[in-house]
């Protein structure tokens, strides 16, 4: 049995470490999970005033592809010491309308990232604040806060260093576990 | 001597209790702070490929308004326990071009509200914690966390209990003093 | 079968409403749970240098009485807007000696409470960024911020209002599930 | 005029790199300021039963000693990715009786340590969170988190590196800027 992660981008950039980082770690999942990227990229800010009925084609394609996700991932870098407000803005999208979220009861993990040493601790925690509320059981541990994750990959987005390598395969074979254990039934 | 005060309210709404907040902080200020909105609702989703010199007009004039006071105030309900997206974006906005943010050194205060009485508390310090790393030096007490902010006001927006009236004049009066103090020299 | 539930209540006063709610909780709980109230009010601040062999008695209790139950409940105030010193005290001192951690892998659950309105929101956060670290897989809904404690119980500590009884009962329902499903195996 | 700074060291063991970090901090301190460390090792855990006129007398030296303090500085490790609790004890018990706090006013640091990389980010911000409560202005930058901390000092407890010392020479240079502008008056 398979399970489908959606795996969200907290940077918006092409080139954007966090990205490379997700395409690294589908390489290393176990054959239970199958990852796929959900953009973030093109939802408008939300606005309660917007939503309904006639809600913006892209809140509703964001919010078609997360429920039909059996776990989430959240890959992000941090800016100013928490999640980048385009990551939070999807979040926010996929918790509404009111009483329809997307997320709930969904299994999740949070993997920040960083070029300095701190690998976006401040992110990773305040991401976790908001997954208590939105019911979307996260993994504790292994922790992951990547730090130098500009040194990570070579030229063809492969990671280059062994140790990096098995931290990120432990990281996907621990959450295919937790993700199999708490996934709805 | 008069300091201008950017506030950014962080309900896209229209009719956002969060907004009308921030016309009564407007309405019992001391005559020593002027109070203008720093408008976030159309800024672009940060990306660092499109900032420099062909930056999105709309960040452009969101930096220059930031700029152009000698304080700020943010104003925000709580989004799944944390920072609306479209606050942290005009954040992470405002904090780029890096080596050029523009909340440096600015005095500032954290008011959060929400209908509930939980008040935004969640909201209210991660946002504190992005403010350590953006050098604004953030108001102690009196703390602002405004439960039940849905029956503050009448049909014109005025705030009819005399209590809140009273307690909005001391988060100002208190404010003016914290800006007085901490302003850029 | 029956699950062994370590309770920690926060505060150490003789008559706190903490405490009356750990006996709440208990008359509430499924057969299938069994709370037993980890006492931390002896235990001396952690100092490394204290620990090892010759290790405080009262420490070699608690991290045994920790290491026997299967789930860990965390019932407490908020003091200066954090988890209390006594209480992270105890989850230190269970934490150590490094590499011999007692609360590893046991489900976990964190209620808490105030007088006020907000309800301990800022010590429930707290101790869910610890409760990361030491692996303890954490409840996420419901949140439990329970405002207006010290109005909950009767002269004999019996919960009043019919509402706040079924939410006990909902917390402690979805906990036995919780617990079960993410019990050490 | 001079100031005087309180300083609290979050760890309790004797050779512990926090309280060689306060030693190393005194020593580049301009002439303004004049460190001294309060000790909390022998602080009883809080109580409120055991507190009033007839309050321990560690705790009453304890009071007595940050109120005779112009200002205060905290540095700490981190502890389960929060504050020890022997440091988290101490702001409570400095924070009683109600209505009487001896933190109220004096303009405070946050310094964190780990051996590790990440330099006690969660320490860091939750002790911050507790100060907003507390009345105690923070500086906000230099942000401090001393990463590989370990490494730092000679035999003699001299700082080794010279990037270091520029560092640390920087932090107080700055809080004591920071102390005379938002001293109580």
């Amino acid at each position: 049995m398979t399970l489908n992660v959606a795996v969200l981008v907290g940077s918006l950039r092409k080139g954007s470490y966090t990205r490379m980082l997700a395409q690294a770690l589908a390489e290393v999942a176990p054959d239970t999970l199958k990852l796929s990227i959900v953009e973030i990229g093109d939802l408008p800010l939300y606005n309660e005033d917007l939503d309904g009925d006639a809600a913006p084609a892209a809140w509703t394609r964001f919010r078609s592809e997360v429920k039909a996700a059996d776990a989430v991932m959240f890959l992000t870098p941090e800016y100013n010491r928490s999640v980048p407000g385009a990551l939070k803005n999807a979040i926010d999208v996929g918790s509404r309308p009111y009483g329809g979220s997307s997320w709930s009861g969904r299994p999740g993990a949070v993997i920040s990232c960083s070029p300095g040493g701190i690998g976006g601790f401040g992110a990773n925690h305040h991401l976790r604040q908001s997954l208590v509320f939105l019911d979307v059981p996260v993994m504790q541990q292994p922790e992951a806060y990547l730090g130098g994750v500009n040194k990570f990959f070579d030229d063809q987005g492969k990671v280059t260093n062994e140790d990096t390598r098995k931290f990120l395969t432990t990281i996907m074979t621990t959450f295919a576990k937790w993700a199999e254990t708490n996934r709805k039934r």
